[in-house]
């Protein structure tokens, strides 16, 4: 399959940063060719750029799917009740069948809003696995592991069920990536930790894990083993180059540095941060001088409630503004390299993933900028992150195959997505 | 005119903020009937509400609407510096032209975004007044007067030509409202203030007027007067129920309560806050607490970027969660009333505007539910502050009119806008 984008406006993020007008040539998975000049060539889907922006895919690094089923169910709650009265008890219900209609009704509002390709930590891996292969997004795809057992497999399987999702989905040239999820410090013992580290070594898969989100988690950590989460990872082997930590809100500067030196990578959930009121905020500035990895997440469209990546850049752009006084802080390219470039480096796809570069993989989006709120444009990456949102998104295209077009998805069935996301979330929460 | 609105979801926003399926039936300018049973009539507009939902226009109460011309001219940049690199000089170049253009497109976004009432303030009031009629939008319209002049007039004529403007549009029962603006107390003197505050109480107009936006505004002002704003506003007899303040980001306790006791209006601008990072924010439980008037506003495009209230809800939503470490700080409810009947009570509306009632005026908005990123839905308002975005308002109706319906607008010739915005942005700006 061949796809020809024409006379669009591309934001190459490509290490120059350059934009401009041109074309876009796209064959099997990868892009042929980026051209400043006309590509003569016939293509099975021929896309007019004129009034259009091209960009890399948006790289969400941080998300449980399908819990995109429990979008809106209790809001503007404490965490513990939240947890204990709405979102434990549903999560105990889970089953194939939900897990499969909450994660196709999030990789639709990802197709819809951008997002090519997204680290996923949830139960029912292999289902998602399935349901992200077959609407065609990319997944890095976490097998959580928590002491006390999962909807799916109980403790003493974890490990064992774990290195057989890896070996199922490792190597297979595709849209899946199998990765390690022990779910944190707080609820992983250091032995699990431990185990988590060797399966990593082992079958070279990335880990990711929730450190440092709250304050009582980091005072949890301290009190039972005398360190902070950080240190709680070094000390297992889980602190290095493979590492993808979700949060850290409450680090020092000190953990900071230690995280960049060990070249771990940060996804920033600033959305999730602030509608749980987790106090405590990502170390932005400090991060990037460390010359840090840093991704953007959404984190569960439970506490988000939705998985636009235009909305996160906006959020965490301002945040930090807001935070230290001062409007120079994360400035819009920056925030956009968090959702490209910054992602890409944060699942160790650099070299084929976050920037329109000749022989990268074709995971490229393009928006519709012929609308009021975004005119007049001066400066397009502005726009990206300050005025633009998911709905903007004309055309998502991942591994060099059309997912949407137009609005319209090429992929799924739109109208039985929406119905079984209504159907198992009634079913789940008996409402 | 007649509009028939069939089988919608209908968030009332009445005292009872009951919500219900149901049928709303407009007449001329008025909303004629609100019932959960069929209506039979004959309509020149009828709309199958299935799977929409339907709730008051939102109000905007603070923006400069020609300044959407601006939008993302000059981004993360100090305050200063962008005020006077950027703003002011293209201010300076400032025609009706250019107001009309940039009027016209900040009404189209409006309009797409489910805005129906805005209070403003700026420069070529009477352009923007004829441009506001002619899209069918409702406009608080102030005339602004600073000490140094405006782009339209000499210090001396200010005031004159403010009576001739609250003359010319005062009293026409219509969509235009005139509306007494002096820029804030650090740009004008006691003396223009005294005067603008005989002017709002000989004719009987509201006040829109800059409040303790920054941190550097309260000291400048208490070093020249000996008092912070509200004080000298209060001195100069514009602490009262006819005041709307914006920002409100450095007001005390003392000053919160001092507004709700005199009955005075504050918009809460948080998106422009954070964006320009001025440090300080709006306290909003304890004007909550203290049942102070309280709306949401924008700001300028150029500080935003954009003008999409229901954006504007989530952050107002989010901010102060994450400020108070409390996630059950601003309420999805709270914040829908702030955007709603907040709104109307701030320009003392909420007899006619801010909620679906039969014998209010219509001004009402539907909104497109069926969409991914509205999937499930077990709280319609969760969801309109959460997640919804202006791009999901699926008809904007003013006055009794439909000005745009299935995302055309009626109102407005929708290219020649877009098109003039880009020709007169790049004719102030130069570029």
């Amino acid at each position: 399959m061949n796809i020809l984008i024409k006379d669009v406006w591309i934001v190459s993020q490509d290490a120059s940063r350059k934009q401009f007008k041109g074309s876009v040539y796209v064959e099997d998975e990868v892009i042929q060719e980026v051209r400043q000049e006309p590509i003569a060539v016939e293509a099975d889907y021929e896309i007019n750029g004129e009034g259009k922006v091209l960009l890399p895919g948006l790289i969400n690094t941080h998300t449980h799917i399908p819990m995109t089923l429990l979008r809106g169910y209790g809001d503007d709650m404490v965490l513990e009740e939240w947890l204990k009265t709405r979102i434990w008890p549903v999560e105990a219900k889970l089953d194939r069948e939900s897990i499969s209609a909450g994660t196709d009704l999030g990789l639709l509002e990802m197709i819809f809003s951008g997002t090519t390709c997204f680290a996923d930590m949830y139960f029912f891996e292999d289902t998602i696995a399935e349901r992200t292969i077959k609407a065609g997004l990319r997944g890095f795809l976490g097998f959580s592991l928590i002491d006390f057992g999962t909807p799916e497999f109980k403790p003493e399987e974890l490990f064992s069920e774990c290195e057989k999702f890896i070996r199922r989905w490792k190597g297979k040239k595709g849209l899946v990536t199998p990765v390690v999820a022990p779910h944190s410090s707080y609820t992983c013992s250091p032995e699990t930790l431990e185990r988590c580290a060797e399966i990593s070594e082992e079958h070279d898969v990335l880990v990711h894990t929730h450190c440092s989100e709250t304050q009582h988690e980091v005072s949890d950590v301290q009190r039972r083993y005398g360190v902070r989460p950080v240190e709680q990872f070094k000390k297992t082997g889980l602190l290095n180059k493979k590492t993808l930590f979700a949060h850290c809100g409450w680090i020092t500067k000190g953990e900071v540095r230690e995280i960049a030196r060990a070249g771990a990578g940060v996804s920033h959930n600033p959305v999730s941060n602030m509608k749980l009121a987790t106090g405590g905020f990502t170390p932005i500035p400090e991060l990037v001088e460390s010359n840090a990895t840093v991704g953007l997440g959404t984190d569960g469209a439970a506490s988000n409630n939705t998985l636009d990546l235009f909305e996160t850049m906006k959020f965490a752009a301002l945040i930090h503004k807001h935070h230290r006084w001062d409007p120079c802080v994360a400035p819009a390219q920056q925030v956009l390299d968090f959702a490209t470039i910054g992602g890409a480096k944060a699942l160790h796809m650099e070299d084929k993933l976050g920037s329109v570069e000749e022989g990268k993989l074709a995971d490229l989006i393009i928006l519709d900028f012929e609308k009021p709120h975004l005119k007049p444009c001066y400066d397009v990456v502005s726009h990206l992150v300050y005025a633009a949102r998911g709905c903007d998104v004309y055309a998502t295209i991942v591994n060099g195959k059309p997912l949407m077009i137009d609005r319209r998805v090429l992929t799924m069935n739109y109208e039985k997505v929406l119905w079984s996301a209504e159907e198992q979330g009634l079913r789940l929460t008996g409402e």
